[in-house]
């Protein structure tokens, strides 16, 4: 294999892990001595191992010149675990091959200069793109301390999520609706308004391919408006919800104890403060799945990352159906949010448009 | 070259005149003799030659022995030409390749079986499914009498079409816009109903590449409520109005004698009466650009045999947008109205989506 | 359409004349008034009218304020047919689109500049690239004299083309030596050795679709040593013999009235002195089939455009069996001949090669 | 993630490790609880830990109910190691998901039978034709006791190898040749002829990207002809000689204990004896890279499962230049050896062709 085709295996290591390491990057490693693989690993969860250990661990005595490969900077300060800067020039390891410096002022090439003080020879940038985009949310955090916002939604052509009466039964495919429980399993959180639970009475867990790990659930509800047989106060995975402050918070407390409640100083939920409140609880990544009002405000904030869009082959009609988004429209075309597309996937029968905002507009 | 090249040759020649040969198909024709291409033609537009006939003329001398591909079944009947089976037969022809036999009932074979008769070798089908496509419209209007129906939309990710304001400048891309030119060119007629009229003035002709050749401007509207400095009263092209039982038609007529106006027995404007009358007149197809309610009332009427949807990466938000439908919505879901996907295409920054609606729901 | 759209379609009618208009190039021509294409034309043959004639003739009195795509500039001077240029300001047109420029010295931009000083908007360039390609072998010609060379070859993987005894039936799949048909129909000429007229008593004759346009034969015989019974004797096609200074033309004559000879000066055939006579006989291109001799001479004498290389998925193995090339190899692996891969296509279970040389080698 | 993709994890992990499994086949497992992967394992090693175990001890605690995918049936036998099978059911897995039953008789679905008895719900299949792909010689020789054989040959399009003079210095590209050392680290061994030591004195070492693993090199020398300056008898590799029953066995033991000798009871080698005592002495896979006459012997024999066939842009001519293949051809072409085009890849400049043998010819 060459250098690419490890440093691709080191990707996959850590990509199958998104979604679960969190508040940790995903991160994968190889160890290869004199031409043959001798040790993998992947950091499965905070609290665990650093891939980099399970590499080591695995290699044995057969660390003494060999390569690693790595798809972020190895630590090199004392967290949970020991650095495993040191422990690679424990191991006498002759090359170390990395993806991406690590952003994190914490480390920020400390782990690197470790490495090379101790003559290893190190390479950065192998990979470089892919790792990035494999810890977006993660790195995105890390600079705005606000969580990526990923907006999801499922319409018609003609734009509609639900009709008149409610019933969204289904706007999209069987695959299209699978795609999304694969989608909610890489994200801390999973977003909607207190309509939403109202009207849909959702579970909001991951149902692919086991019961699935699942993202904390977290409700907008201004007033704590949550009725008692909701889905979403069960145990099935842990809910927060947010309310302004004007909520009754210790009436709700006394009667569900194991939810979570954030109250904002505002009287309404305002999605900045919201975003500030989230990131300072450490979510670092919140998908948002709705409903209307909801996926209105936060494009008006201007707070999203990017879009992820099932258009479903069907055309509803109907100035009474439920649109996409709502609110009060900018009185020009021309003020509307602009974006890009990034990526159109058919999914099933269905269109996944991804899109990302750009900055000003045409 | 061999015999598939040829007929894709007479399919570009035929594909290059799709919107100008109305009432007649688009059809091409190519002469080959020793393989040498001896003579070329498509049929230009109604009245004129037909395509083999500019081919055989062409070739002059040396028809006798040669091969000739066209992209139809040759006509057999007297019409506004003497029929050209009659001609393959004169010339001394050797063998015809034939994309498709002719679904008129008026030919019908007869065309095949003449050249048959005079001993000349015939081959049908190579190239059929594109020739098949070349003149949907053309085919559709033969077997229903009514027009083969284009329905197109442009709107923001979130379905919208306009702001509250009714400002839609732009919703896509020039690129997009000069697609729509391309499209508005290859059908007898285009349709918007009378609020487009009173809300964007538009020209609806054809701007791409030169000033174009015009299709009929059709204009929806109960009673004939157009204003007297709309630009679809002018002489730039063709236009009809379209209108109820209780419109003041001499008036209109006395006030615009160039405008054509086709009044329904109904009060109301109903989709298929109207595709009804257009038939009658000899539109064979329609390119329906909306508004939202135009659109809204053939989708409801299950009245349309394809979708061209533009969506530009934007979102505009407001339930006070005008959005790409409207109307009243179907109670549930699945009572939406079902279609399939068949073409995706990145115009511009936008994408052009293709669908066309199949039997039943899901 | 697109101005593209019409400029490919000029192009298409030109490609399919490609082999049957030698001496001239291929053009093609399309006139479009207000959207509609009112005429095509492609010259067809020698002494043919042009592309622009016919489709001026067939557009009739639609040519004032048209617009014309052509694949090459018009011409400017009195050839065989009044100038193209003239005429299409006699005809009125208001732009012309123009693929390429003339390399011609005898036209090179007098056609375009007449037409712009008659106040015609010319833009040139439009589709050059698939222009210029085209015409390959007649841009060659025209700049160096001499013929434009196809190098090809039909062997197995171990670069066999035929076994001891001379068997080579079948090397390649029925669909490559129809791919082989279609090439010679390209051509002026196509050439062999005298030792392949010996062993395969080839017929040289283009078999598809119909009997074929076919191109001159060439047989390289340094002493006219073709026997009697061999096809290429026939009238099937034209057929030069070339000799050396001491065979014995007049006696050939004699026998062979209908057969053309050309007598280099020097005893043997050398490829430059051949191309150079070849030129002067107006042979604009010439596809070399073999043997291996007359292979290892083009490309030991670096005279060649572009090599068309079939590799059929067989084996045959042999010392004794016959190489593709033979002759004295050079002692050096880096003193061979250095080429580069252009194009990769299947054809039937084959593999087709497409390489040109380079300057240099590695 | 979807089950296909923890799947394709595992399939990635046992890919790395192609080359250096041997006499094992390349396994990859993933473990997944709660749609969490909680272990990942791959076997590096013959006498290493099988991939199930190095999943399972990573997971610890948490197997228990849950998901393991492996790329091949886990062993039910007692071997080097404790079978996996029941390590699964110890560790009380839910489900588990195989790739692929085990060919080999010594396990043959015992594995599969013994999970399902214990309950564990199991499902083969998922991903079956990349695992079987993944071991092919493997599976080769566990079907026929003889290694897998791959041809290689690195020619010019005229199927030359080296000059008049031996020179060979490079017939392709440094991509091409790094794609070589590349290959040679997948396979057991790889084969020259002994006049391809003599004339090229290889080292048949891989140099990428480490000093890499490396193969048995295997020389034909049927009277144990190499000189003692030949770097193949140098301890960078282990070498295999293999030799006729009249060479001085004895003599070249004492001179290279270190080489191993192995001589057949014939005078000459016969390739399909060759193969029989590779299988012997435990070579699943063995790849040969000529010479020229080597590459003969084998196709003569029809003694190989894949040709890997790189051709360089370049034409070297020369009759007393090396051809890929020698020997005696058959006396008509359609008694060659017929072989399918697999894939053609582009390597830097050069083409690389992969073809495999068809029973049968056209
Ligand atoms: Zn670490
Ligand atoms: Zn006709
Ligand atoms: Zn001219
Ligand atoms: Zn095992």
């Amino acid at each position: 294999m060459k250098k690419e085709d490890y440093m691709a295996l080191a990707l996959s290591l850590a990509s199958g892990t998104i979604g679960q390491t969190s508040p940790n990057p995903s991160v994968g490693a190889v160890v290869v001595k004199n031409g043959r693989i001798v040790g993998l690993g992947s950091h499965l969860k905070s609290g665990g191992l650093h891939a980099e250990v399970y590499a080591l661990i695995q290699a044995g005595a057969e660390t003494k010149g060999a390569d690693v490969y790595v798809t972020l900077e190895p630590c090199a300060h004392v967290g949970k675990t020991p650095p495993c800067a040191q422990l690679l020039i424990d191991r006498q390891v002759s090359r170390v091959f990395i993806a991406m410096a690590d952003p994190n002022p914490q480390v920020a090439g400390k782990g690197i200069n470790q490495l090379q003080q101790a003559g290893i020879h190190v390479e950065v940038g192998l990979g470089a793109e892919e790792a990035a985009k494999l810890n977006e949310p993660f790195f995105h955090y890390l600079k705005y301390k606000r969580p990526f916002v990923i907006l999801k939604a499922a319409m018609t052509m003609d734009g509609k999520v639900a009709t008149q009466t409610g019933d969204s039964c289904w706007v999209t495919s069987a695959e299209a609706r699978e795609d999304v429980h694969n989608e909610r399993a890489k994200y801390d959180a999973i977003l909607v308004g207190s309509k939403t639970v109202a009207t849909d009475n959702p579970h909001l867990t991951v149902r692919q391919p086991q019961n699935g790990k699942n993202p904390i659930r977290i409700v907008l509800a201004t007033h704590l408006e949550i009725k008692g047989d909701r889905h979403i106060l069960n145990n099935a995975a842990p809910t927060w919800l947010i309310c302004g402050s004007q909520a009754d918070v210790e009436l709700f407390r006394g009667k569900y104890p194991h939810i979570k409640v954030i109250q904002l100083k505002s009287k309404e939920i305002e999605i900045n403060t919201l975003l500030d409140a989230l990131g300072n609880h450490g979510v670092q990544s919140v998908y948002v799945e709705g409903g209307s009002q909801i996926l209105t405000s936060f494009i008006q904030a201007n707070a999203f990352q990017v879009c992820h869009w099932y258009i479903a082959p069907k055309l509803l009609t109907g100035q009474d159906a439920i649109a996409v988004t709502g609110g009060k429209s900018p009185l020009k075309m021309k003020d509307g949010y602009q974006l890009v597309f990034e990526a159109v996937e058919q999914v099933g029968r269905d269109i996944k448009l991804i899109a990302r905002p750009i900055k000003g507009v045409e």
